[in-house]
């Protein structure tokens, strides 16, 4: 038995209201603790004075995640007077039993021991603006990402002012193909036949480059996309069609052509904007490359992308209003903040609360890569991009010395990161503009099919990069960013890939798939056998063949998805997803 | 070597902002790891695609706590660009040397290998607002917390109303004995000679019991302790002597007499204040006795203390502004709630970002008994009442199984909570009105001293409560809230204890034992001989006899206090501190 690595933190993720009457409480614990018991009963049951009687009811806790170092046990209970104390009662793997209070180890016989000062832990109150809580909506989306310039152009008096869509060499940040509102427009039947309930546009106003990234006008649409008008138009008319609509926020930084930045460059230390930014140097209108000389502070040293000091209350209420005017304009449903984690957590925690006001299920989400769990207490985003969920996936499928067990650690790293409720609204992705394209970084179609049916059947919001649903190829940038080949796809090219895109996506919306809810391994054979199931009960069954070897999957209830099996032999390569009826 | 135990997350109290400049990054570590080395760059030093090629220079951690299961390392750097990219690189006591990097641990082999995603840990900018950033001034305040019913009673025109000053059988918590301010008036002179700087007050405005805990009128003094002017005077007065003030603020319930309680109990649901509490039976005027009965919420089941709902924003802003009135009434430098963890973080935030727009350098203190780190953050309280550091300090001396090495642990445990900043200004006591008197808790006035020195030579912010100066007897509520025996302190009873404590006082004025700084402990010899010291190199040094025998101290420098030192012998029992002088 051992001590080393047993935690629990009152607070934070650890312990936290899931909604007004039940309380999570989890335990981080090593392996050697084989039993939790939560110990718990309201702190003043017998009187203010009342502690040293004190004792408390047991609750046994489930051991609900397995990481590589770490397992953790849970449990809710439901505080009859919306507060708690409690302790852990813990058994070892040498039989023996000790109580874990806030401040380490005791024996059983110290709980009642009067004369000591006991640290019980204790939840004060579940306070409901406390709460976390993320529009549930979230939960049910499966999104689309589209990078505008390339996804789909209307040709409508657009001729000739852009490339050659179907022309993908040479292409560079200022290449234009003209990809525009009403393009899009005339894809949202493709996109419903998909399955796609929700689409996140990257940036759409006034910029200098095709990624749009350096934000010239906050206020206007870039007119290589379209108007103001058209894109109000698209998302009324993809609201009537079921879907929810986000737009990308780019408020780390300016782009070199936004009104105040201009400003600053022409009256240096004079001007008016002069705090918005990080200026170092007054001098350095002259000066040219990047900004590691430190003349002014920019995102990842690039010279045309200054960085908004988002401390500043002028910079706040600013970019706190243009959400405003979008969400008045434009209807929008989500945003997606740029570089989530480099602006303050005053600024979003200020947004927050004035977006929350006039649209109480906005979604809020940040572009972190890392583990966010700062920012996702309940009063800053709703949620992040998953990167470490894809890079998890990722890891597995490259190295071949990791087994099912490893790949479970991983998984249960990623979503033990942060609260339930925000699980259920995680960002999850394979590939976005910002990554290699995932038919290029798995190995095969299989691998892609594979990976695909893991990111359909976990927990969370699953977004598709535009392309992905046909395999489009594509190396980092810019080769991630091609337009997408309609000529073909009208063909019928990709019509086998698609389908079975299309099934994964339809998986999702049945029950047990959905972003909310469970999972549950099945213990690894040591092979790289990937067996979970989700759903009520688990009846919803996913196993995946990551063997270079067929298996016998051992189909339990009916086939809902299949890829590679065969009279019963699931092939190297192979998914299989299964579902017990209800009786 | 063992992996559990090692744990780091990139934000809250393990990597965060001590300052614009300065990144303070910790690491949590099991014993088997002998030595951690932090290695950072800016995350885009080879540009945004140069993860792979991406490397960092090293940094020694060093180890700056011990707790009974965990070891802590530390570091602060300075990232030339207000970002950081870093992993740990560790040494294990078999000689293993591995990566731990956000997503757990790898060969140093791995940090070159293009094809993974790699998860270093990131802080992604140090933000100026973000920053976590205490009242200086608390860290040197010396403070004095007064119950003011029982303090000091100046006799004009308050004769015959109250108790007799001197007779302390049968009291409750009706018994008025006649405090007044005009009596804390005339005692300031005493105050001072102490060497006190700060005052603390429990609750002043009008309420219907002595200890003013169940608030009738927010806005007016209790007519028993004087008037709003009388009070606003003597905050002139005590400023003009160098103090500072503090006063306590009830926002959990109400009194009974509250304004909208009286209207809550008169109109039931149609009260326009209905929704300022938390009432579940609408039909509960009749009832009696606690609220066990759920009939409404309140503190500790205490029928008298209807708790108020701090998540409806009406109640927010009507406390905000009660505070705003009082800072503007009264000047006050500091506001302490109470039960500060059953009001709600939103309304905490809320409450700070108002008041500290008003008055930067307001000390906002919560009444929180367990570990606090979740109101810590840098945007709720500045600080808590450091209740843990009483109780590890006072079982330590109630256990005679414990060694000065537990002792350490407790002590480190309870400065591994916070932040820095934080730490230096914690609310450090060894009693208040509610706890048992420490002479009480302590078995003998020895031990009193010992406890007084460590409160006194301990990174954080002192208070002694009313009457330990001259170790006042009392045993739980309401036995330690007597009157001030004046008499007796006039007639010298207490000079010899009020002599050591002015002594321990003057002591916490040296530069070495300040709230802010460095503590720095000896290795432990097995005994219950308690070593350390503080200030720059450690000059300052504490040598604690809890052994039930002599030892010998071995002297370092020159004596600045001593208690039970003779012949370079340390009595059980005894106190030695001493200053290595600068050359």
């Amino acid at each position: 038995m051992m001590y080393e690595g047993i935690s629990h933190k009152c607070g934070y993720n650890d312990c936290y209201s899931l909604n007004e009457t039940d309380l999570r409480i989890r335990l981080h614990a090593n392996r050697s603790v084989v039993k939790a018991v939560l110990v718990h009963e309201d702190p003043y049951i017998n009187g203010i004075s009342g502690f040293s009687a004190w004792d408390g009811h047991p609750a046994e806790m489930k051991l609900t995640a397995e990481l590589a170092h770490e397992i953790i046990y849970s449990v809710t209970v439901k505080p009859e007077y919306r507060r708690l104390q409690y302790y852990f009662l813990l058994t070892f793997d040498d039989g023996t039993v000790k109580c874990f209070l806030e401040d380490g180890f005791y024996d059983p016989s110290f709980i009642h021991r009067d004369e000591f000062a006991k640290h019980f832990f204790k939840f004060a109150w579940m306070n409901d603006s406390d709460i976390c809580n993320p529009p549930e909506w979230v939960a049910d989306t499966v999104w689309y990402q589209i990078f505008p310039d390339r996804f789909s152009r209307s040709e409508d008096g657009s001729k000739g002012r852009f490339r050659d869509w179907d022309v993908i060499t040479g292409i560079d940040h200022k290449s234009l193909y003209g990809g525009n509102v009403r393009g899009v427009s005339e894809r949202l039947e493709y996109l419903a036949s998909l399955g796609i309930t929700g689409i996140y546009f990257n940036p759409i106003f006034r910029s200098g480059t095709n990624h749009r990234y350096d934000t010239a006008d906050y206020e206007e649409l870039d007119p290589a996309f379209g108007t103001n008008e058209e894109f109000a138009a698209l998302v009324k008319k993809a609201h009537d069609m079921g879907f929810k609509i986000m737009i990308d926020a780019v408020f780390n930084h300016s782009g070199p052509e936004f009104f105040a930045w201009r400003d600053v460059l022409k009256n240096g230390r004079n001007s008016r904007y002069f705090d918005w930014y990080y200026v170092n140097d007054d001098d350095f209108a002259g000066k040219k490359g990047n900004t590691m000389d430190g003349r002014y502070y920019s995102f990842a040293f690039v010279a045309e992308m200054p960085k908004l000091n988002t401390n500043n209350p002028e910079v706040v209420d600013y970019f706190t209003g243009i959400c405003k005017k979008w969400i008045a304009e434009f209807d929008i449903d989500g945003i997606r903040f740029d570089v989530g984690n480099e602006i303050s957590h005053s600024f979003i925690k200020h947004l927050r609360r004035e977006l929350k006001k006039i649209r109480p299920d906005i979604f809020l989400l940040g572009e972190i890569w890392t583990d966010s769990a700062p920012y996702l207490d309940g009063d800053e985003y709703d949620s992040v991009m998953n990167y470490p969920f894809m890079q998890s996936i990722g890891n597995f499928f490259l190295d071949g010395s990791l087994n099912a067990g490893d790949f479970r650690y991983r998984i249960d790293y990623c979503y033990s990161l942060y609260k339930e409720q925000v699980n259920r609204v995680l960002f999850n992705l394979l590939d976005s503009h910002d990554v290699a394209r995932i038919i290029n970084r798995t190995g095969s179609y299989d691998e892609f099919i594979q990976q695909m049916t893991i990111l359909m059947t976990m927990p969370g919001s699953p977004c598709i990069y535009y392309g992905t649903e046909i395999a489009l190829e594509g190396a980092d940038d810019p080769y991630n960013r091609r337009p997408m080949p309609w000529k073909d796809i009208e063909s019928g090219k990709y019509e086998h890939i698609t389908e079975e895109v299309k099934e994964l996506i339809a998986l999702r919306k049945s029950e047990g798939f959905k972003g909310k809810g469970g999972l549950f391994w099945e213990e690894s054979d040591g092979s790289r056998l990937i067996r979970y199931s989700r759903g009520e009960g688990g009846r919803y069954r996913v196993c995946i063949n990551a063997n270079d070897y067929d298996v016998d999957p051992v189909v339990k209830g009916d086939v809902l998805f299949a890829h590679g099996y065969e009279d019963g032999r699931l092939k190297k390569g192979g998914v299989l997803v299964t579902v017990i009826k209800e009786k």
